[in-house]
């Protein structure tokens, strides 16, 4: 294998059978501090789909795993260095891309907006971030990968304290609940959801206090992954 | 594209830049009459790893879907022909083919061995089922995606009634008991386990009771799909 393809223009690599192309694809998931969920996006400088919002991502090379894919291509086109990143699925629909057959692999990831500023695109003409019930219409298959997405973080906040990821260190417990209604997409009874997710033991409560609010302030927590990782052994549940 | 590739031989296809191959792979999950949970493996009569047990699986071709992939190397390696298939996870570690790069996207399936007879291997030297427990060591990363595939079970049981696709239609509840004990790898307590699971409202209990047996014969039950399809919009938790 040739780790210099990308200098070597039209250099020709022959198969006896045709190869489709792998790309990866990436739903990067935001909550911002109106407890909004948002997806970042990227607008397509190239054709097909030249102009159009898309999810960002790109050609997965010769020599590099998929998550190392993925991540370059976040970094390339959004600027994002470090997130929270799991697979998601891998779409291989026949006519996904006009141009020829591309199989994607899908990641998703979950960045913390309270402390972590999205630079500027670099790769691509501009990146934004839009509300996932107000989604621009997006390129190839997009909108299902995010659909997929979407449902994968709804499943996985019942049984893994994924959402911990997307809050910063310290929080309140309305932040909290904010959350999971955002994501869940459905109100929560306040003192139904606090006795449960006390009950978990997983947080604990910090002699800190929110600052520069007009209300009341609310005592800070902070997620346990140590006690976590020993309830997880046991098929933790984390539904609320 | 060329639909008829796999007719024309040293037809070259000729790319930019280097491409991997694209392989599916399956671990096909089935239950025995002793309870014992079992996978389907086959014997390579190919290099490389030639004679070394093997998940059944092989290259995607250009104009098939990957789930078709799937289906068609459990059809031709192991006859089996409708199964419960879902996607496991994309593996893409750069040295896991000693070939070449070959991303493989992996599948697992779910047999009702009460019901279903599995044919004797075509494509492949020979096909067998292992016990969970005590697999032979496997060709490439296959020893990886079954621990993956394990993992995705036994958490899938926990959120979804996954576990009756690998029972007969009609069961009684030491088999549904027997079912969760094996694949959680943890006795249940009779009492508490027959509580929570009739609790659910999720089984048809029948006027039919258990045949050729030499024990006091006992109740069958059915999974009642249409009642499940309900709870499921709820976020339906399926804790044993």
């Amino acid at each position: 294998m040739n780790n210099e393809h990308s200098t070597l223009s039209f250099m020709p690599y022959t198969y006896e059978f045709p190869r489709p192309s792998i790309t990866v694809d990436c739903v990067v998931f935001g909550l911002d501090r109106e407890h909004k969920l948002k997806i970042l996006l990227i607008q397509r400088n190239l054709e097909p789909f030249k102009g159009e919002w898309a999810l960002p991502g790109g050609f997965v090379r010769i020599d590099e795993t998929l998550e190392a894919a993925a991540l370059r291509e976040l970094r390339e086109e959004t600027g994002i260095e470090t997130v929270f990143l799991e697979q998601l699925y891998t779409f291989g629909k026949l006519d996904r891309d006009p141009r020829e057959r591309v199989i994607t692999v899908a990641y998703y990831a979950l960045v913390n907006l309270w402390e972590y500023q999205i630079r500027a695109a670099t790769d691509a003409s501009d990146a934004a971030w839009f509300t996932v019930d107000a989604l621009p219409s997006l390129a190839f298959d997009h909108d299902r990968i995010v659909q997929t997405a979407l449902k994968r973080l709804q499943g996985k906040l019942r049984y893994e304290p994924i959402g911990f990821e997307l809050l910063p260190e310290k929080f309140t417990l309305f932040q909290l609940q904010k959350l999971y209604e955002t994501v869940l997409g459905q109100e929560l009874d306040k003192r139904n959801f606090r006795k449960k997710i006390l009950n978990m033991n997983l947080l604990i409560a910090l002699d800190e206090f929110q600052q520069d609010v007009s209300h009341r302030a609310a005592r800070l927590y902070q997620f346990d992954r140590l006690q976590y990782e020993q309830l997880k052994e046991k098929g933790f549940n984390f539904e609320i």
